[in-house]
């Protein structure tokens, strides 16, 4: 198979996924719905923020699209905090598509004006290229990860609208310069939002969930 | 595109690869050099690891390939060692194939017994498919990715030979069980070796030398 070949075929499975996503983004548009992809390494804590930030919104409506490629525990652990979740295996999937996406919508019967969490597969690279009707990519670094992560995977830094340092509480174990992953960050995306928190001890949750709350006040006053 | 045609296309991609991977393991083979696919997360600590496991081998022949979207921060930090490495910078890509690594060892000129360390893309996913011609793939976790990621991520545990759980300095600071990461791991490969160690501290390190260095002796006794 020839480079040429391969070109053609990525670019027509990227845009059978484009079309599909336009559908998702019409159908969360017209319910109000503010949704964001979640992006990041395995093991960034994607799953424990999550859960943190459905217990200190309390009492607005949302929903949970949990991808990964094998296992249901996500999806369990989201439902103990009382939200509704939907699973998708991949199996030897590296990433969510818009397709997949559409299918988990027609099961969650969403209410208008709802956050929706879309949890991707863990994995700093392909979801970088997959446009999922989301209003935006947020992606999670952990800060154990080291400084050179936005340098070294710059599309997905360049997708994503906001990056959230987790696991704050372990930067004095590490010698991490918090300072360094912003400077990296805003080098690959000068136009990143960037916000430093643990979901384990709750420092800088406040700034996130307020985050989230004036995003989705944007979308249904517009 | 249907999903008969997208499987044809893949397979097309593995089986043009596994050629690829044939040669590559001829020439490694003929030069009697011990080849690790080292695979992981971003952030695991590959290559702090790999740093410390040049300095503690000492001086014996070895050489290093590695794979990034972009930079070349990680084969500088090789370098400084006093190992030579070639760089792979993928792009777009989300894992080494073996056609890279052919020409990164028409580069690199192997002395006869080496240790060939090959670093592969930070991907917990995609590089679990691709053969690159080495003896074995050692999958690297950093205690704090959480013990359920070899559950999720199934693939890439079932191809590797030896699972480092890396980072165990760390492991008093973040409530991490490594039992249960160990019982993870041999639910999902019950032949798989698992060391723990922490490339900062030290702790195990010796364990890992010593298997590296058996390795390589074993190959050489053909």
């Amino acid at each position: 198979m020839t480079q040429a070949r391969l070109i053609e075929v990525e670019t027509a499975i990227l845009s059978k996924n484009d079309s599909y996503a336009e559908g998702n983004r019409r159908v969360l548009n017209a319910l109000e719905v503010f949704t964001v992809n979640l992006v990041s390494s395995p093991g960034s804590g994607k799953t424990t923020l999550l859960c943190e930030t459905i217990r200190r919104l309390g009492d607005v409506p949302l929903a949970v699209i949990e991808g990964d490629q094998q296992t249901a525990n996500d999806a369990e652990r989201i439902r103990a905090t009382g939200a509704r979740a939907v699973q998708i295996n991949t199996g030897k999937g590296c990433h969510l598509d818009a397709h997949m996406v559409g299918h988990a919508l027609d099961r969650l019967r969403l209410r208008q004006g709802s956050f929706l969490f879309i949890e991707n597969v863990g994995n700093l690279v392909c979801p970088a290229a997959f446009d999922l009707g989301e209003d935006c990519k947020v992606a999670i670094l952990s800060v154990t990860e080291g400084e050179d992560k936005p340098l070294k995977y710059p599309d997905m830094f360049t997708a994503s609208r906001l990056a959230i340092l987790n696991k704050t509480d372990l930067a004095p174990h590490c010698d991490v310069d918090l300072d360094l992953y912003a400077a990296n960050l805003k080098r690959v995306n000068p136009d990143i939002e960037i916000i430093a928190l643990s979901a384990r001890t709750g420092e800088g949750m406040d700034r996130w969930i307020d985050w989230l709350q004036a995003r989705r006040d944007a979308k249904r006053a517009v």
